[in-house]
């Protein structure tokens, strides 16, 4: 499975003096965004001198680094209007750095490798037995999935720098997991703890490294983040660069929504934004495991709406809600209905207190949209003031059930994209470390 | 009258490639942040080597074109603990550039003039003889002042590189007020309109301008904001360094919030962020002239406050709700329960979508707050997630009903504080253009 995905918002930026070695960098990066903003089409050197300004030497310089360092390879030729021989073109890398995603889902648990293409590389997924299993249970699963997607990134010349965990709660410097309702977690150090497990994994199960080699101990930067936030960024890579401001609501294990503003994650001042589940919709209303009143999961949540549905809770949940509502069961419609609504008020709030022009409904609100988002329309052109003048936009997401997976997996190559020196420091060290022995997938960041 | 606020947040960036002019555009850049970072202390050329890791010789040129440009000034000799003579300190310029600040109120109009150390200069106000006039008068009467804001300034040295003016509603691209119910506008182009009267006011009334002089005609560049948001922005800068993530509630001529993250405020997909006063509490509630029913503004808008407590609807409104809250009046104190309530509530959403730690309660809110601040907090540790694990701190904001002027004037000084070359080449053309001239207090932007 292949899905291109594509980068955009504000470049990397310094706060530096800039001298010699900062300077290199910096021009560097530059040249380096250049060939990820051509997203795919090939780019010549000369191009490039022309789009930065810098000089055909320096060019060819910073080129040379970046073909040594695996960051591009030289393409077809580039697209050329002029007389004389064609060009050699560069395009981003398929078998340099690689980011990994995991998730943890209702039914299953995910894996994902994308390289710096944006491509999916390896998607896979394993049943998940339980939600009430315990923390260190599903850590040990992820690790494993961790380590198989790392060594099938191997076999195809990647080398995975980071993983990044989906989880539907809320996060504390991207590794605590403060609180995650669904998966009856509380001040688990999530981070930590996968990081260690895959080291382990990766101590008991080495790939292709002769005994006593040094690379199974490196640790592999972990980090977690919430997973409507998650699938936040993955829309927003797949969306294209029209797809700068929304709001993602994830209809997943939990009810959440990603906020992106100018193509960048509004993660709030200590990480725990997008908390939609439980805003308040009606103050009197049904009570809410959280301890509120009138939340809205209460009333737009899958499970509330699978309840008052009268649907079976255990198979595919949602798909019954659907075949349910397609056959006209007044209890499931009501639902729908009431859902809508509630998630019509609640997103008003929102889009009047940050003001964003789209709505994208994910998980299974994409499945459900068709039943939802007129309701939805309904109360946001009544209730967010400036739909007065510019409406707002409601449609599902693009891509589905995957989103928060894909999406953690370009978070964890994105460092790569946003700071392609260190790298190329990195590689140089292990090549160091490494030298006459094959690669082992794993850099430590 | 004379207040000191202070600048946090984030530095200006590049994404250029650093080539010689930009290169030197960047350090002195660099230097100037240093000054202004350390807020008032005196600052030498060695420190400033030590602090940027830039040679003594480039320090010594950049100070000289600082010090040429009228942004630093030496102050006494800065605090040195080794041996040697003492060695003069840098400071930001109080005889330099300055910001220009304007808000419509209730019962005024203000300016207020801020140099760059973020000095209050100048704050002078004019009765406002009612809500119901045609913007173009409102405008006028705001382009005397402005101009009389300017003649102060010079007066003083200070020459006026902006202005940025306060409006209780939503606008857009900084100029455009496409709807300020509190003054009946719609669609009204401000930006443009009271740029284009401060010239003519400028031209009528020539400061100090021989007659033929090019200086009168330059037009001083105008932007609009939200009045919640700059009011945000003076607090943000009042606040010191510990306050870079919070709500300010602004209870003015409407009901809004300036949302600050980061240090930097959070304007939104197209700049219409914070309109709390329509955030839905109570979905089948009061009808508000919004056209929705159950908003904010309609159980803790200051006219319903006041409406509800039946105080008079003329003098000091405000005042006259703190007298009958303080001797007891029944109806006021349920008034003002209801409001703090419909608060709570409505902030917890806010706290929920966008994770803010701190709740400012501004403008007549702040006068108000020790009768709202209990049901406040207690909505929003029963509704907001977070507070389980963090709470909110909700207390008076800082600057009272100068907020926005403030804000205003600082949006305004930014500029120059954050792009010190771009007001040094402004200053060498208007230096060339005005040879022999007296500083006429005004450039173009």
């Amino acid at each position: 499975m292949t899905r291109h995905v594509r980068r955009t918002g504000p470049a990397p930026t310094t706060d530096a003096p800039v001298r010699q070695g900062s300077l290199r960098a910096h021009n560097l990066a530059l040249v380096f965004r250049q060939i990820v903003a051509a997203d795919g089409r090939p780019i010549s050197r000369i191009e490039l001198a022309h789009q930065t300004g810098l000089t055909r030497p320096t060019i060819s310089r910073i080129v040379d680094e970046l073909l040594a360092g695996r960051l591009v390879t030289e393409a077809g030729p580039a697209p050329y209007g002029g007389a004389g021989r064609p060009r050699v073109g560069l395009v981003l890398s398929r078998q340099g750095p690689a980011g990994l995603g995991l998730d943890i889902r209702a039914d299953c648990l995910a894996a994902c490798v994308v390289d710096l293409t944006g491509t999916v590389r390896h998607l896979a997924f394993v049943p998940n037995p339980g939600l009430d299993r315990p923390a260190d249970d599903v850590l040990a699963d992820l690790a494993a999935m961790a380590w198989s997607a790392i060594r099938a990134a191997t076999i195809e010349n990647l080398t995975v720098v980071g993983a990044t965990l989906a989880v539907p709660g809320a996060v504390q410097a991207n590794t605590l997991v403060r609180f995650a309702p669904p998966l009856g977690w509380r001040d688990v150090d999530v981070g930590a703890l996968l990081g260690h497990g895959i080291g382990a994994t990766a101590s008991a199960r080495p790939v292709r490294t002769p005994p006593g080699a040094a690379a199974s101990t490196a640790v592999l930067p972990v980090t977690v983040e919430n997973e409507a936030n998650l699938a936040a960024l993955g829309e927003l890579y797949a969306g294209g660069e029209e797809l700068t401001d929304f709001a993602y609501v994830s209809g997943a294990l939990g009810l959440g929504a990603g906020i992106v503003l100018d193509g960048r994650l509004l993660r709030g001042a200590r990480g725990w934004s997008g908390e939609l589940g439980h805003v308040t919709v009606f103050p009197d209303g049904a009570p809410c495991p959280c301890g509120a009143r009138g939340c809205l999961q209460a009333y737009a949540g899958i499970e509330a709406i699978l309840a008052t549905a009268g649907g079976p809770p255990g198979g595919s949940p949602v798909a019954d809600a659907l075949a349910l509502a397609d056959a006209g069961s007044p209890e499931t419609l009501a639902a729908l209905d009431r859902a809508g609504t509630a998630l019509g008020i609640a997103l008003a709030g929102l889009v009047n207190l940050v003001d964003v022009g789209t709505i994208l409904l994910g998980g299974s609100y994409s499945v459900l949209a068709s039943w939802l988002t007129d309701r939805i329309r309904t109360e946001l052109s009544q209730r967010a003031l400036s739909t007065r003048w510019a409406p707002v936009e409601v449609r599902p997401a693009l891509l589905g059930p995957d989103a928060a997976v894909i999406g953690g997996a370009l978070t964890s190559i994105d460092r790569v994209r946003h700071n392609p020196s260190s790298w190329l420091l990195h590689r140089a060290a292990a090549d160091d470390r490494n030298a006459g022995r094959p690669r082992t997938g794993v850099v430590a960041g």
